[in-house]
């Protein structure tokens, strides 16, 4: 049976509300997920949620029955409340019905198996939450094997990533890196590096890209630094023809890991 | 000479504040693009400001000088303010030193002209202004004509529209048309309408797409209503490998109109 909770002077309430906060995601080592179609995918990815807060009028879906079930056998709890409190807890002035308390996952890049995909996308100095939540989708669609995050990116268990990412948060392998470590880690296995850059003519269609490719995106502002350009095996732009000089980070990765997928199934 | 506005309690401050707000937008015909290089993009596609507003230390930007006097010479006004005020004008935590206000463009379908350009992206119930800033900018670097809106979508001339264009929404040609009006503008000339669908099997790589093409991408959540795919000349698919079964509506509609740029470049 789940607690039932309507204060929002509740002691839990409060702190699943700070999880909004990178700190206090830091110091818990949990983070939000919203809505029945992400927390599916997390259980789908055999990931239950630490809470699981639902108002009455959903308490009978299936889903929300079976994950409140598994969720309390995992030493979790389920928590019916009202949609005010749900709109406190998401921030949303809309909020789903159903949200998932998670724990955070380890993101080391020793726990990368690069044999498992051939695509895999990373990203460097990522600043914008979406983006990051959308690259993750886009990572899951293409068959990626997950999203390697160089340097200071913005937090991948945000609110606002794990929204964008529509549950592939859940799906994709999600790991942290300073740079150098990345080469050294890259540079022990297979691979070919391929960083989008605005300094070369050679477009993105030209090269044949190998099983595993990588896929390297900078700063949504700067792009590439010179000297990680430079450290790729190739360096490929996408052609534009307006007046405009960059495309948005998520799209360019799209284009670009469409580009990659699409030889592949060309064979 | 630049008017100097100090004081939140200003009426053309508060006015200005008040274009963030649809109603407003609408009833003032005005609307807010931020940052020099949005203004710059502006400036290249024939746009003055009405009003331009800077802080003291942008004043002598050769840029801010020249706008500042065109906009001028042309019945606007310059204003000098401070950070305060342009953090209170563009609701951004670390504003952009110059903010421009802009007479909002017709959008009327009769004005565009399909053979200024090959590839035309066109929405149906777009909800995201990211979404739809960021096809924009998309449509800016393949070469598109401009951006159809379908029904009832978010403002095109909303803050965080012109943001996420890049400055595309003074490049791109930007009509609205319900979706009756639009399909009888369309079948008056030439040119493929193809509906992004998940319902048909249909590769996005398999037609060869004539000049112009007319890329239909539907609402967020829900995707094409099935009549309006159905009056679609092809439906395609991009095909995906992951959990989710579809991609972010921007990301989609990048994918689809790089395939059609691709195919026009190899003649």
């Amino acid at each position: 049976m789940p607690r039932v909770i309507t204060a929002f002077s509740n002691p839990l309430v409060k702190r699943v509300r700070a999880l909004r906060d990178k700190k206090h995601r830091r110091d818990e080592g949990m983070f939000l997920a919203e809505g029945l179609r992400i927390l599916a995918e997390a259980e789908a990815a055999g990931r239950l949620p630490r809470y699981i807060f639902h108002t009455a009028d959903t308490a009978g879906h299936p889903l929300v029955r079976r994950l409140s079930a598994a969720a309390e056998t995992a030493g979790g709890e389920a928590i019916e409340t009202d949609r005010d409190i749900l709109h406190k807890l998401s921030g949303k002035d809309n909020p789903q019905t159903v949200l998932g308390v998670y724990d955070e996952f380890a993101t080391d890049l020793g726990a990368v198996d690069r044999s498992r995909a051939d695509i895999w996308l990373v990203a460097q100095s990522l600043r914008d939450p979406g983006n990051l939540g959308t690259i993750l989708r886009t990572g899951d669609a293409v068959g990626a094997g997950g999203l390697i995050l160089i340097d200071d990116c913005v937090d991948p268990f945000s609110v606002e990533a794990v929204r964008a990412s529509m549950g592939a948060l859940f799906t994709q392998q999600v790991a942290r890196a300073r740079w150098p470590d990345f080469l050294s880690w890259l540079r022990a296995g297979e691979g070919l590096l391929v960083g989008l850059s605005l300094d070369t003519s050679e477009d993105y269609q030209a090269p044949r890209y190998p099983r595993p490719t990588f896929l390297l995106v900078g700063n949504e502002a700067q792009g590439l630094p010179a000297d990680y350009a430079a450290a790729c095996d190739v360096r490929v732009k996408i052609p534009m023809q307006g007046a405009a000089d960059s495309l948005n980070a998520a799209v360019a990765t799209a284009v670009m890991a469409y580009e990659v997928l699409n030889q592949h199934r060309r064979g």
